[in-house]
């Protein structure tokens, strides 16, 4: 069983989609991370911060997921991050209401003794500082380092998240994002330019439009599994990096086929945590129901043309 | 040896991309259709009208491939077809400079005696009632009538584009124009309503997303091979059709399974088109090439997971 460290936001999420609206309920990458990630036999620890304000219940599901959640600190008197958005009528964007950053923002995270020899580190987005932090703790060099993160960091601390970016095995970023950090309109382009800044694996995330993962002259793409309806597209890409990274967690195995499994199982994933609000389709996850979507993802894609 | 008939625009076509621009140049949906299908082992033709301002040498082209060019009708004093298009930055969307229909406006299409028996029909984009009128010469019914279409249709001639999709076995259609003729977002909804119209599969082109598949419960996907370099985009969704198209007539199975098959080929003689002006690449490429680039798309989509 590997070990799986988790950074990232545990936080209250307010939603408004075209389906519906909710008042504060539970979120955060490192949330939707570990959800996904406790699918896999991993042992998983969330290093992360909230005020008291955050219900004991919420921990209490985490626990019970068998994640780790000693390192989750709990600030007294303080309140917990907290974001607010509401999607356009294609679900493909978003209007940001609110964002409260309240504990977050003085968080400095603490790896857990337990989990500074951690096969893998999953960075969810956060500042790219309080993600160098926890690499910078680790006993010795993880198999894996995954790296998360989003334009905002891009814009406002180019600086520090290059330097992350350098001490990364593999990216997750989306399209648009990676067009941004290389100036690159190909993606192909793209991919190998965020090789030479350290990883020897990106991941582009497409959205309802899959996910691609190169390496090297390497390249391999899952689709997203196409849905009658999306109801929330909030956490898909947490929960996409929480089932890459537990999958392979749970593998210890880095070759670029292990990798392209890991695609595939965090699409599948992904494809589940869209079907409700925030974090609830995944609480009650089952495997017999990943598995059988399993089956669709191979049925989607496998095909057979003889070749010379 | 399957017999395959082509209906759709022979034309010139003059393109601005970011890399370049051309004067007129062969173009149309049939000569796309023609060049991608002539990749199979097929029996083809033609149906289509220009004017004698068409080159000699264009023509000779197609019959180099093995394209049946005698009911291409050349109308004496009369101008070909000519289309001219300069796309924006990222390729994804362009405005149409000039469209002079010529000699199309008066096309009346005669399918020759050779052909009224053919195995597949490919109804490339033309007004409804032309591709209708194509069916109703057939002498029995094809395998397989292949439809493609565009919104100007819908916006246009809705009732007559109506008829024709009753007659049709499987659409090609864009993902917007899929959502316009149904009303519904979601392509899984779209494609069952669509079914509910006639055709028993449906194509939905996602352009560099790629393209799905679906026929009652089954759904398949193939993406666009991720590509240094997209050039011009002209044709890429004929060259699929016949690619498509051109391989069902070859093989004389219009199972699923084959379909999945046609739409891989389909892809691959797409990803080929983009990478030059017009038919420049289409018109030289052979056999090993095409097969190198499906081992390609074989490594890009093809994976293990053990499924329980």
């Amino acid at each position: 069983m590997g070990k799986l460290l988790i950074v990232g936001t545990v936080a209250f999420d307010a939603i408004e989609t075209p389906f519906g609206k909710t008042d504060k309920i539970l979120g955060g990458a490192a949330t939707f991370i570990g959800l996904a990630a406790s699918q896999f036999d991993v042992k998983s620890a969330i290093v992360s911060i909230v005020g008291d304000d955050f219900p004991q219940e919420y921990i209490d599901l985490l626990k019970n997921k068998n994640i780790d959640t000693s390192s989750l600190e709990v600030v007294k008197g303080g309140k917990t991050f907290y974001w607010k958005g509401k999607y356009h009528n294609d679900l493909n964007s978003r209007d940001t209401l609110v964002t409260e950053l309240n504990t977050l923002a003085d968080f400095k995270p603490v790896v857990p003794n337990d989990f500074k020899d951690a096969d893998v580190v999953m960075l969810g987005n956060l500042h790219p500082s309080v993600q160098m932090s926890v690499i910078e703790q680790m006993a010795k060099r993880p198999k894996l380092v995954v790296l998360d993160t989003m334009n905002f960091w891009m814009d406002n601390t180019l600086e520090e998240l290059m330097k992350v970016i350098k001490h990364t095995d593999v990216i997750t970023i989306n399209d648009e994002e990676a067009r941004q950090l290389t100036n690159e309109y190909s993606l192909v382009k793209a991919a190998e330019k965020i090789q030479e800044m350290g990883p020897r694996y990106v991941v582009i995330k497409k959205g309802e439009h899959g996910a691609l993962l190169f390496n090297e002259d390497n390249v391999f793409f899952a689709p997203a599994l196409p849905l009658e309806e999306v109801f929330d597209p909030t956490g898909a890409g947490d929960t996409f990096a929480g089932g890459f990274s537990g999958f392979l967690a749970a593998t210890d195995n880095t070759s670029f086929n292990n990798l392209k499994s890991a695609v595939i199982h965090g699409s599948n994933l992904a494809s589940f945590c869209v079907e409700r609000f925030g974090t609830e389709r995944m609480q009650s996850l089952g495997k017999d129901e990943v598995n059988s979507r399993l089956h669709q993802f191979k049925a989607l894609t496998q095909f057979d043309i003889e070749l010379q």
